[in-house]
């Protein structure tokens, strides 16, 4: 196995997919798994990650991205999408699925609840939107490794109408909103992007030490 | 080496680090060239991770960390930062750098510039700000991927004051902004969080097939 500094020079934004390549099942869960076991802030997980398997919504999610073929071509397609606001009752609903996990009550975990309405009520609507719409790229940046790790192409994406993809899968409905695109698949041989250097600024640039 | 499910179950929020165990200089150089390596939309990387090794830095952080033992008994402390604003300037200066990496000149690089400059002005110096402090969660959760790979223990933290971090940083001056924690050590033995069930919705609840 290759270390982590070899495999993430190994990834690159794919722009072209070999159409022919699919990810196994068992490929493909391991990088699902890797989202959902992504941390978020106060363990909340305000996100829904959307696999899009339907040919003809892939085809509609194509024209409202700017015709990106990765949209289409990759193997599989994740809309990652954050949830709009955050309530009470959201938090009683994940303190409770925790308390049952640990064979507690919800009473023992007041102290917790308190801390976390403190952090939702010293927000306002558009701050909640925003803080779980940076959440969702934790999850973004443990698939994009997870994928690497497991020689997965991907190109995660950010260039699409997000009011048309919302409209699209429904969720509107659902009280949730799409941010970014996750295609994973294998590159086609001729990907020329593919032998691209990387262009990241210098470690004395980007790391400050104090 | 475990598998990727296997090292994600393995990880977990910290919050009693061992003062005695030091991450090696491999270790942590392997984990910020994570951070370094992460994409970022447009390639853009908004984005200085500040690595605090002073300890009466790492004290003051912790007061405005609302005292948060992690902040100064972790091994390292990197202090996640985004970047303002995004201008032409800096355009520029990420297009010529990426045009001398290829041996390209920046006229070669001409479309690409006039689509990150349509991004940009497409926002508000707010939208901006909100967009790159997203980005930043992307090398947030790829450096968590790398860490627990290494077996290295993390806690992601946000309840900090920005403010004060930014002002004992000097971030204010630099045009970055703090958002993010990301304490890296080893867990201490009697860490009684270690041994807590991970709380994380089911495969069912988070992924959705379309």
């Amino acid at each position: 196995m290759k270390n982590i500094t070899e495999v993430l020079e190994w990834r690159y934004a794919t722009k072209k997919f070999d159409t022919n390549k699919k990810l196994t099942d068992e490929i493909l869960n391991q990088i699902l798994e890797a989202g959902r076991l992504s941390p978020s802030s106060l363990g909340l997980q305000p996100w829904k990650f959307i696999l899009v398997e339907n040919v003809e919504l892939r085809t509609k999610l194509r024209e409202a991205g700017y015709n990106q073929p990765q949209i289409t071509d990759a193997s599989h397609l994740v809309v990652l999408t954050y949830k709009n606001s955050l309530d009470e009752a959201y938090v009683d609903s994940y303190l409770k699925y925790t308390a049952d996990l640990r064979g507690i009550t919800t009473d023992d975990l007041k102290s917790y609840k308190d801390m976390i309405m403190g952090s939702i009520t010293s927000r306002t609507p558009e701050e909640l939107k925003v803080w779980n719409s940076r959440q969702v790229y934790i999850p973004l940046g443990v698939m994009l490794t997870a994928s690497a790790l497991l020689e997965v192409d991907t190109c995660p994406m950010e260039g699409f109408d997000t009011n048309k993809f919302d409209e699209i899968l429904g969720l509107n409905e659902m009280g949730y909103s799409s941010t970014a695109i996750l295609a994973l698949g294998y590159r086609a041989e001729d990907d020329d992007t593919a032998h691209y250097k990387k262009s990241r600024f210098g470690t004395e640039e980007i790391i400050i030490r104090k």
